[in-house]
């Protein structure tokens, strides 16, 4: 059973939404086609990442013909194009725009138009390298391209009903079918991504060959000696289509072994997360009991290992990755946005498979922090990298944070990742609820209105809450049908205690409550509903102070404070700078404060502790005996989300704890 | 006034001389003649490093037509050879060694035999690129390696009277003065080390054109717009001689402004120290007194702001370079072993202009810890890079750790360290005085006998020490003139007390003394000696604990311990993984014990402290209420220079502290 007609009303996603309709859309289009003068940052310092422009509608004019030229950019600039159309696609479900649907068919139209005949679509080796076809596999981005346009013409045909994006993205399946497929060739991208992109055809088309082509691809990957090299040997192309790729590991690329037999989360961090969405899909989907298995393992290691606080992935800026259990480094980390939007697609598959509550905890952990603080609160500025702490004269003169950028830039040379957060909260109501057999999984708390089909019927659930403001949350089901409900609501892991009424009689009380309804792996179920029923759901939105597993070097005698499903940060322009002079007192109770102001509406939280002074001998070297001057402080800490947005600063999330 | 027959006795710096004579010279040499087979190791993950061989000895018979071939290696290949050669002349001035000056001569006539006719010297040109020479000074390194030949033979003709070698070198001082002195063409070198070359061909021959020659060099040198990028655009060479450096910022190279202009200490380490070098020579040989100026500067920034405790300077791996104030990671930085080498070099040219303690305390902090550390015990295994800690899995998984090696290579790609440090320690009798007009300043404290001529007659000092195992020095001074001596005695500034007497009766006890003796900026004078003197010092030895200054971020709630000049670590052999759990009280009383071992004769410190323990529940994010388990612990202490020579393992040397 299928979700349709979700209507958000929720305020804070709202206005999310809207920044994507109206700011981010229409600005990412401009970029796309070169229109506005846009500051184009290097996402690090390397000469060899193209900055000048996005070029990336034009390299689609000039493979359609349409105009004379080269294409310009990453070898996968395509999927910029594709990941807007998806985002679009999402928008105009939300609520048609005649003239943004009228631009999307148009760029249907030339998507279609550069597509070669055979089928073959990819404008850089249209354009520039016809031979080098699937020749490059690790590096030619071809088949992930393909994968992001799979997705977005799903959802646009979802839509629009457009036939034309559905038929192109098929044409190109078949293509890929009969070079690639179990019949063709044997190889395999060295960016997972075709893989999503197959299974969300074959939800769309029905089409069962999708399903078995993409889960040909998660069975062939890294079953080969080294298939990579093997081809680079008989590669015709002279040069590198992405330098120094070949230098990576096999774990890079997740091909050191076959991805059913991986069981920690290694290599490039999009990478990984790509993989597990589409091998947790395949196993719902076709029935992959092995792959729900490795998803699981790779999830533990993920969640008990190697996650941020802020639901970030990826340790080192080297390959964007992972890199070791407990190592978490708070300054040179890559915490990708794209990575954290890889993360939600992980855990939601994962949810259709089983009913665990901590799959929506990281979900939620991961929108709330890591893919909001993506966006500058204007949707025209965009973090590629999330850090946990940033020191701007570093990010400028230490060469190995020049990837911490303490504001966001405008454009990146490698924009995977605005339209990817575009696409993500453009599409946040498919993440709010998992439809089971037997029950329908409240996972994310926000406002709206829901139709779910039934077997006889329609069962409507109304959310209404100033989530996370207050843990208030007001659940109205409404069921037309003879066939009993039932709804499993997650209760944060977060949440110190909580309260669950129906019909205004309480239900579950947590701590210390007598009844026997109690979450079953983080989701309390209310069974056997029928009729209308009104459900209210406090979760307790105090704040809290986290310590990492002594095990994280770097968090050590550290504390992070969140208050629901938000991590708070210290930034500069309120504490002053040198962040690390700060120590919270844990034993101080924080206290919220209400705020409208530059960064929307937010609430603020302060607290006590105390600040180092200037020693009174200006050396480096101090004898340890002669005290360090101290006095008392308030820390006043902002919503992560929300940082990097009032100028250049020092921002930290994990800060000194006195005791 | 020179220092001449000056014989160490000291049993610390004796083990080493003998060492470098029985160990690393004959390794070195067997390394250069590719006569053994070593594992080089790149000093970083850059498949570009050449690391088959050395082939340094190998590229002079081709140069010299002796044997066929290319050119392998670095382009400053040559180098190596030269260090080895100069190490060799300190070794035979301490004691003739027959068969060792054969080589040496044969290396000599070897050199003599590359260089070409006009006096050009440089295999990678003379064999490969002809056309290149001094084409593309940026990254050539020609006259980096003439710098080196140049103190080569300076050194080895002081030793042993070699008038080819001196030749060679004065033939290619006037090859380079003809062609880019004052009167050729305008031209400097990326990597400074001429400069001392040519000064130490000028002490040596007295011919001022060489003081001129190399004051001209750092005269002209960053007062072009882009001289590097102007040769670039005119090189004939179609490759880069080094990959990537043309990437580098202008102050990697200390060309951003003239360098009597610079304040700060900017870029490449080594060379920043190599080009301070030669300023402070040429200050104090030529009266520059804007050099001097220029070098207070940068040593008072290098000292308040970019040093590591144990000496090591260059904050980052990328340009091996500093990076900002009060930057200080302790596991990502570079402390290469030349720049702390070179740090000695700058810290002894100042001690010729001004009688400062500080220079003295920083030259035995950096020859005590960073450059000893530099080598194994063994003589045979050498560190590039000198952490502060260390993670074996870290510099295995973490890319951006892949240059700090957890144990030390046998030989290195860029092979610079290793004879780098054997000249120095060949050489440590240079760096025990400072003899000034009026006065002979006592830098370090090792036993040894030296004769100083003075005007009408000789005086001689001898030390009598088990330095740094005790604090007592015994010096005795013997002058047979009626011309009066002043002694200037270094009062460490990490020192808590001292105490001196002479000829019995207490000159002065340090805290609390009564008498007028103080020392004057780190000196103590001891004035109008005549006859004989018995002096002694004692300097009290007690280990002490060291803070860093707050605005050292990665340093903050830590501590360091050291005993005398030497810093202490912490290993986990000692003290079991995970060395970040350890805490120390800095109100227990450390206790010394005496060890020889595996170690060789070392003082082990022992300390009370805690080790937090595995917390309850093993998530990594634990809610801050919850207290995590801690046990007492006794952390066990090794001098930081004997670390690394039991196997791979974990090091740190700032720990915790408890409060």
């Amino acid at each position: 059973m299928k979700i349709r007609d979700i209507r958000i009303t929720d305020p804070f996603w709202l206005h999310y939404r809207s920044i994507v309709r109206h700011e981010m859309i229409p600005y990412q289009w401009k970029v796309l086609n070169d229109e506005i003068d846009v500051r184009i940052e290097r996402e690090r310092d390397d000469p060899s990442i193209p900055n000048e422009k996005s070029h990336a509608l034009e390299n689609f004019r000039i493979a359609a013909g349409v105009h004379p030229g080269h294409h310009y950019g990453w070898v996968f600039q395509d999927s910029d194009v594709y990941k807007w159309l998806e985002a679009v696609a999402y928008v105009l479900m939300e609520e048609m725009d005649d003239a943004l649907k009228q631009a999307a068919d148009g760029v249907v139209d030339l998507i279609a138009a550069a597509q070669e005949e055979d089928g073959y679509l990819g404008t850089y080796f249209t354009i520039d390298e016809p031979d080098r076809k699937f020749k490059s596999l690790m590096d030619s981005h071809e088949l992930y391209c393909a994968g992001h346009f799979m997705e977005a013409a799903a959802a646009y045909y979802e839509a629009t009903g457009n036939l034309k994006a559905l038929d192109t993205a098929e044409k190109l399946a078949d293509y890929i079918e009969r070079n690639l497929g179990p019949e063709g060739a044997f190889g395999y991208d060295g960016h997972e991504e075709v893989e999503i992109g197959l299974m969300k055809l074959y939800h769309v088309t029905g089409q069962e060959r999708y399903l078995h082509l993409g889960t040909h691809f998660l069975r062939i990957r890294g079953t080969d000696e080294d298939f990579f090299g093997e081809q680079r040997k008989k590669d015709p192309g002279k040069k590198p289509l992405i330098r120094g790729l070949e230098n990576f590991k096999r774990s890079y690329f997740q091909v050191h072994r076959p991805p059913v037999e991986q069981d920690t989360a290694e290599g490039h961090a999009v990478r990984l997360v790509y993989l597990c969405t589409a091998m947790a899909d395949a196993a719902v989907s076709g029935g992959n009991r092995d792959m729900l298995e490795a998803c699981r393992k790779i999830w533990r290691n993920i969640v008990d290992r190697r996650m941020y606080i802020t639901g970030g992935i990826g340790s080192t800026v080297h390959g964007e990755a992972f890199t070791f259990d407990y190592d978490l480094p708070n300054d040179t980390m890559y915490c990708e946005t794209c990575a954290s939007v890889g993360l939600v697609f992980f855990a939601s598959q994962m949810l259709r498979n089983e009913s665990n509550g901590e799959y929506g905890d990281v979900m939620e952990r991961a929108l709330y922090n890591t893919v909001l603080s993506g966006t500058a609160l204007d949707g025209k500025h965009f973090f590629y990298v999330n850090p946990l702490e940033v020191n701007p004269i570093a990010s400028k003169l230490d060469p190995g944070k020049s990837h911490v950028k303490p504001v966001r830039p405008e454009w990146l040379g490698c924009a995977c990742c605005p339209p990817n957060l575009a696409r993500l909260i453009a599409s946040i109501d498919r993440y709010i609820y998992t439809i089971k057999e037997d029950c329908i999984l409240v996972n994310l708390f926000i406002s709206s209105t829901v139709d779910l089909p039934v077997p006889d019927g329609n069962v409507r659930i109304t959310q209404t809450t100033d989530y996370p403001e207050s843990g208030r949350i007001h659940i109205s089901v409404s069921s037309d049908t003879d066939h009993p409900q039932s709804l499993g609501i997650r209760i944060p892991g977060w949440s110190r205690s909580y309260k669950v009424t129906i019909d205004g009689k309480l239900l579950t009380g947590g701590y210390g409550s007598k009844t026997d309804v109690r979450p079953e792996q983080g989701y309390l179920y209310i069974k056997d509903l029928k009729g209308n029923h009104e459900i209210e759901l406090e979760l307790c939105m105090e704040p809290r102070l986290w310590r990492a597993n002594p095990l994280v070097k770097e968090d050590i005698g550290k504390v992070a404070l969140t208050r629901g499903p938000i991590v708070y940060c210290l930034e500069e322009i309120d504490n002053g700078n040198n962040l690390h002079l700060l120590a919270l007192d844990p034993s101080s109770i924080p206290e919220e404060e209400k705020e409208d102001g530059e960064l929307g509406h937010i609430i603020r939280i302060n607290a006590k502790g105390a600040k180092i002074g200037k020693p009174e001998k200006d050396s480096l070297y101090l004898a340890a005996e002669e005290e360090l001057p101290a006095k008392e402080a308030r820390l006043s800490f902002i919503p992560y989300y929300t940082w990097g947005n009032r100028g250049i600063n020092e921002m930290c999330v994990w800060v000194r704890s006195l005791t």
